[in-house]
Parts: C-alpha cells; sequence; structure tokens
C-alpha cells in the first residue's frame, strides 16, 4: 500500500500496514498484549493520527488499536471487491401516491460497504427499492441525493437548502416528502423545516436511523417504510419525525418537528415528544392520529416557504459558576438574540444580570427556556424570575430550548425588526408552544 | 407608604399604591380593563420596575399587575401582623440518632409570611418541629441556617462552603447530614459534594421541593421526612438526593448524587435518576435499597475533604450554526477545561475542529457529553467521533454533562497538572460513571 492510495494511513500506522502487505479491505489479525483481534483493515479519515489502525470487526463495529512495537500485524485473507447488484426496479403502481424520498445523509442514508466499512449514500430508488422492497407497495417513490452529511456537519445555510428543495417537490405536486437524516440533529432540523414550510399542503416527513442498516438490529427499513407510509397517506399536513415508539419494532411514531428530541445516544426509540403527545401512531401500516389538533392535509392550500435563517444567534446553558461575561461576548459580535437554557421555573444566577441588561441595552433579544426539558417555564413565582422579566428577558413558555434556539435564527432571517422580531417570538406559529395543562409527563410512560 | 419603607416600590406603582392609602400586606382590589384582581400587596425587590404591582391571590400565586391611568386601586382590608408563635421544641429522645440540617435555602427552606408574601428562611429546629412534628420520632435534630440563597445563586464557592459545613458535622458525630437546598441547581450541588466528601462515614442527603409550604400541594414535609429518615438510618454513606418518587405523596426516591438530574420545571417528581437505578426508596417510613452497588455505612470510616473548586471549566452545549470561537474565548480567558456537550454519541460540527485543536493544543482539557441525557457516548462508532478523539478529546462514557461540569471544577481545585488532571477525569470516582448493560431506560418508568 502506498500513501498515494488515500487510504488515510500516515506514520507508525502506515509502515506496520506496508510491513504485513496488507491493503484497504483485507482481513488481518492485529495481536497485541496477548490480545488477538480480527476484522477488516478499513481506510482512515483526514484526521486520523499516526498510532491507530482501524479494523472492522465481525459484529459491525469499528475498532481502533494502537501501534506499538510489540504489536504483530498478519494479512490473513484478501479483500474482495464487493458484488452489489441492484435488482431493477418494480414497476411502479400508477395507483399509488407520488412520495419524494430526499437524502441527507446519516446512518439511515447509508449503505455500508461490508468490505472496508466505509459509508456511502444509498437512496437512489433502485437502491432503496432492493433494500426496502415494500416501500413499492405503498408509493411511487422519487429519490434524490441532495446532501451527504452526518447531521452534526448540519449547518443553518443546508436547512434552507432542504427547505427549497422540499419546496420545489410539492410545487411538483408530490403527495407527501420524506428527508431521510441523520438522527444528531434530527430535532433541529425539523424544527427548522416547522418554521420554513408553512400552509403545507402535504406532510413532509424526517426519517432516520438508530443503527446503520449492516446491523441486525438496524431500524432504518421500519422506520422508513414508516415515513414513507405518513408521506403517502397520514391525514395531516405538518412538519414531524418518524422513528420507533419503542425498542421493538411494532410501531413508528410521528413527532411534531418543533416539539421533538433525541433523548437517548443510542436506543431505537431515543425520539420523544416533549411537553405535547405525540402526532400519530403507526403500526400494522394503518395510522392513527394520537390528537385532534393538527393542520389537516388539504392538497388545494398554497404552501408559503420562508427558508432563511440567521446565524447570530445563539443558545446558552447555564450552570453554577458560569462565566457571564460571555454574554457580553455575544453582545460584542453582534448577535442579534441568545437562548438561555435556565434553571428550573427560568432562572440564571443574579451574577448574570448586569450582563443581561447590557445585552437587552444593544437591542438583543433574551429569552428563557429551561434545562429541566420537561415542563413550563414560569418567571412569576419567584422574586428572581420577575426581576428577569423586568430586566427584559422573554420567558418562552414550555417550548425546547433546542426549538428555541431554531425559531430564533428564523426570525432574524424574515426581518431586522426587534420589535416585530420579539412580537414573532412570542406567537404559536407553528405547534411550538402547546397550551397548558395539556400534557404533563416525563420520559416516555 | 413613604419609600422609606423599602417597599420596593417607585415611579407610577408607588403613586398608585400611595393614593389608595394601601400599605405592604393591605388586601387590595384592583381593576382594570374590567378584569377584577383582589389579593394581599407585596414588596417588590430592588429590580421591580415602576410600571407593576405585585399582589398575592388567594391562591398562593403572586401576579404583577401594570398600572396604567384606567387602572383603580382600591384598599379594601388591613393587613394584620402575622401571629406565628412556634410550639415549645419536644423532649428529644436520647435513643435517637443525631441528625444535623444545614439550610442553604430555596423553597423547602422557606416559610411564607402569609401577609405579605415574603420568604425568609425557617429551618430553626422549632420551626422545623412546628411544620413537620413527625421529625422528633424519627431522629434528634440539630438545624443550622448557613445560608439563604436560591439555588440558582449558588456558586462553586458555595459548594466549599457547605462541604467544609457538612465535614464538621460529620466530625462532631452527628449519625447523618441534610442539607435543605433549592431544586434549581440541587443536581450539580449533590455532585458536587460527592466529589468533596470522600470515604464517608454517614449518609449526606440533599432535600428540596417543589412547591412552598403555605400551597395544599407542598412536598416540603413529605420530602424533609425522606430525608431525616435516611440520613438516621440508611443503610448506605453517600452523597444522595431525596425527592418524591411519584407525583404523589407515596413514596420518596434517594438518588445517587452524581446520576441525578432536575427534569421537569414543577412536577413533585422532577428529580429522576439517569443512566443509573434510583438508590433507595422510601415508603412507610421504610428503606428499601434498589441497588446493591452502594457504600456502607460505616462510623469508623474517616471522612477525606476536599472542598476546593475552580472556576475555570465551563459547559459548552453544541447546536448546529454555533460560533466555534467562542472555544477560543474560553482559551483566551485561560479556562483550564471546557465540557462539550454533543449531540448523540458524542459529536460536533466539523466547522469545530480547528478550535477544538487549538484548545488541546493549549492545555484545556476539553470532554464530551451528550445532549440527549439518556445513553452513553460512544466516539468509536463513526469517523467523526475517531477524529475527535485523535484531536484529543475525551470521552465521558455516560456521565451527566452537569456532573461532568461540576467533577472537572473540582478536579482543577485539586490538581493544576494536566495530566493528573485527566486521569482523575476518567476514573470513576463517585459512582459517576456506570457500568455498561446495567441500565438503559429513558424517563421514570
Amino acid at each position: 500500500m502506498s500513501e498515494k492510495e488515500e487510504s488515510g494511513y500516515k506514520g507508525e500506522a502506515l509502515k506496520a500496514i506496508i510491513k504485513a502487505e496488507a491493503e484497504i479491505g483485507d482481513i488481518i489479525r492485529v495481536t497485541k498484549n496477548g490480545q488477538v483481534y480480527e476484522g477488516i483493515l478499513i481506510p482512515r479519515s483526514e484526521y486520523g493520527d499516526e498510532k491507530h489502525i482501524v479494523i472492522k470487526l465481525k459484529n459491525g463495529y469499528n475498532i481502533g488499536i494502537r501501534v506499538t512495537p510489540d504489536t504483530k500485524i498478519e494479512k490473513i485473507g484478501k479483500g474482495v471487491k464487493p458484488a452489489f447488484t441492484p435488482p431493477p426496479p418494480p414497476v411502479q403502481n400508477p395507483e399509488l401516491p407520488k412520495v419524494a424520498v430526499i437524502s441527507t445523509g446519516g446512518t439511515i442514508a447509508s449503505r455500508v460497504d461490508y468490505r472496508t466499512g466505509a459509508v456511502r449514500p444509498a437512496l437512489t430508488a433502485s437502491d432503496l427499492y432492493s433494500v426496502v422492497p415494500e416501500l413499492s407497495d405503498i408509493a411511487r417513490i422519487d429519490t434524490q441525493i441532495l446532501l451527504s452529511l452526518f447531521s452534526e456537519n448540519i449547518e443553518p445555510k443546508h436547512w434552507t437548502e432542504i427547505a427549497k428543495n422540499v419546496a420545489e417537490k410539492i410545487e411538483e405536486g408530490t403527495e407527501g416528502v420524506v428527508v431521510a437524516h441523520g438522527t444528531d440533529t434530527m430535532g433541529y432540523t425539523a424544527a427548522a423545516l416547522s418554521f420554513a414550510l408553512q400552509n403545507l399542503p402535504v406532510p413532509v416527513i424526517l426519517v432516520g436511523s438508530q443503527r446503520s442498516a449492516d446491523r441486525p438490529s438496524s431500524d432504518a427499513a421500519t422506520n422508513l417504510i414508516g415515513a414513507v407510509t405518513a408521506a403517502a397517506k397520514a391525514p395531516f399536513a405538518e412538519v414531524a419525525v418518524a422513528m420507533h415508539e419503542t425498542t421493538s419494532d411494532t410501531a413508528i411514531l410521528l413527532h411534531r418537528g418543533t416539539k421533538v428530541r433525541k433523548c437517548h445516544t443510542s436506543r431505537r426509540d431515543a425520539f420523544k415528544s416533549i411537553n405535547a403527545p405525540s402526532l400519530a401512531r403507526i403500526k400494522d401500516g394503518k395510522i392513527t392520529m394520537l390528537t385532534e389538533n393538527y393542520r389537516k392535509r388539504d392538497p388545494t392550500k398554497k404552501l408559503v416557504l420562508k427558508p432563511e435563517f440567521s446565524d447570530k444567534v445563539a443558545l446558552l446553558k447555564f450552570h453554577p459558576g458560569m462565566n457571564p461575561s460571555i454574554i457580553d461576548w455575544f453582545v460584542e459580535k453582534g448577535y442579534k438574540g441568545i437562548i438561555l437554557e435556565g434553571t428550573g421555573l427560568g432562572h440564571v444566577g443574579r451574577y448574570c444580570f448586569e450582563s443581561l441588561r447590557n445585552a437587552v441595552k444593544h437591542n438583543v433579544i433574551v429569552a428563557m427556556t429551561s434545562q429541566c426539558i420537561w415542563g413550563r417555564v414560569n418567571m412569576n413565582v419567584y422574586d428572581q424570575g420577575r426581576d428577569l422579566q423586568a430586566l427584559g428577558v422573554i420567558p418562552l413558555e414550555d417550548m425546547l430550548p433546542e426549538t428555541a434556539v431554531v425559531k430564533l435564527m428564523w426570525i432574524f432571517g424574515q426581518t431586522e425588526n426587534v420589535e416585530e422580531a420579539k412580537k414573532l417570538l412570542k406567537t404559536n406559529i407553528t405547534g411550538e408552544f402547546s397550551p397548558r395543562t395539556t400534557f404533563d409527563k416525563i420520559g416516555n410512560k
């Protein structure tokens, strides 16, 4: 192997691999400190160090092993070229609704190359049908690879791009749109699309997977079937997230885009509706609405596209001992808005008050959410809450901190006027505020 | 009423009150826009504006009403001086264990003055017994008012003060310590005491209440009884939080100090053990351990007090579009550590990588937790996680972000040596890491 091959290996790690005459895709055995590891040698990314080699184990996980002078590397099998020939796409049933599937990247949009462990976007229509043949019974699917990003790399500019793309599909007459997305920031993107795509005629469903398609426990297929079913048939026309209801494959929940949050790093039921009921459940192919409070599908409606976002808005989580000068720093940098993730009913330490006063004086909108996640801020119960309001801090009721920062970014994409921005922030635009007393639970039960 | 009285009122609001010849504590009727509000006129804090008056309604809530030219204020009743004569303290049973109750403030430590709505610390022994007479059957109680702070105002220096105070009580031979604390940052303080008070011979129980003692739904008494019971009798010797298990009064849960988080703004069962089982349940006065994995009460043990904390550590919650220069700012300000609250399995956008590299280069410890809250970071699954590790970012397994920032503050209170600090950060000191696979649920069911 040479460095030219762009395997990503360099330094000691590369030397060890060359010595073993191994190439990317070969099966190798690494012996170190009496431990033996066997797997497929996979490439490293540009940020890899010079000390580790990475192999894909039989169980599908990758591990990095540090190459030391006593590490022994043997090539025990030759890599084979992947032979993936998708079946011909099924004949599309003209009676079925048209659904657009837009891929932005993430685990769900990936097909892992079994040989190298490398991940590549795989949502061409034929790939999709080959992985999830059931889809051809639900809808006529038109697929597009728009982005190929792990979702932690998605920025507000990408929300704009996705929103415009969805709008195009809707204007072309598609009967529902599915956006395949990495799960890490899917909640943020769902909120962003909820504000950017107003007066929707049809549903827009974000979907991800927590386990990649090459693992037996993958939720990719079930989630995709749920998302396409919702896009094709759901009676609502809102932005929603489709993911597993529980850790088993029995049901998919649809969560309103402004009220959903990833609450577990790895579980398949990681997404929860917070301070609101879920929108709907899909079980055995049937959609059951879980609330009467939703916007109805209506193809005669005319979509209003408002895709711009400002990046001069920050989310700031308070903690004891937080340096209040950070608030001054945002003001100096020309920020237009700060969403505080305060404690309890919506508080921050009194030692932050002077900086907050300064921010408000400079026309920065400062608004309050709670790091409790569940519940509603109430800044009228204690003096300190009333004092914060007197300083100009705006309480955001039961809005999620993540939704709040997206909303304020969106608001400053629409207007430069601070008073108008404040008014928009307090207005319930797309279900980001729930009415009081309707819902009160923690977790998923 | 004159301004001399320090009612806090000024400007228009003061004028209106003077015109109505009302004083703090009087019952007044405010008529505005056809709405009528009746309640007790209560004082305002130094940060109050000139436009609002605040009254305490019959239901116990305070509301602020903006005084406009058409607002009518009438005095309808004269305030009565509060007549609170605590009963004589009960004769203490010398057979019972000695428990120290240290008050730091917050709702639980407050007795609301019914006349004015003002809140004052009320945890003298006689006050305590008068509010919760059952306590005299559980323990001989020694009370102390150490601080009188709403917990959002508690800073790392207060953790030091509380830890030293608890240590004194333990050295004097008390058989258990209760720390009454505001709920907003009680989780942070519980983590801080867990690190500061090592090799504990007896339990240290933090307790708060979500509803003040003057409301029928108050959880103050039940929580206090639970906390004193645990301090007096629990078989474990750890720092724990005692709060309602459910919204009813049937049971109190004890949560390990490093694994607990306030997950609801107002519910009585707001505190949850995260990524770990609760430590114990108290029901009908009986304590049942819920895990076998705990440190046992042992009066022969010698407490090790390590009460110092550094304030040069920050918690930074990542969000799409976050400005990475904020990381550079912490470096410039001489910060020693940054806890990232990343997405999913422990990621941040690739656009933060250069700033992270710069931080690590300047000997700043950067470590990763997840904003999912539940679950475990795993930075070996995706390239981006491995790349972050290659940059020097340390994965913190299933540690809570809130516990992580407290731990790193504590570590830099113990050492200036970065390598030693890293080693401590990765060491399971007081149950802040749970073993893999033991526990996996979201919420409380």
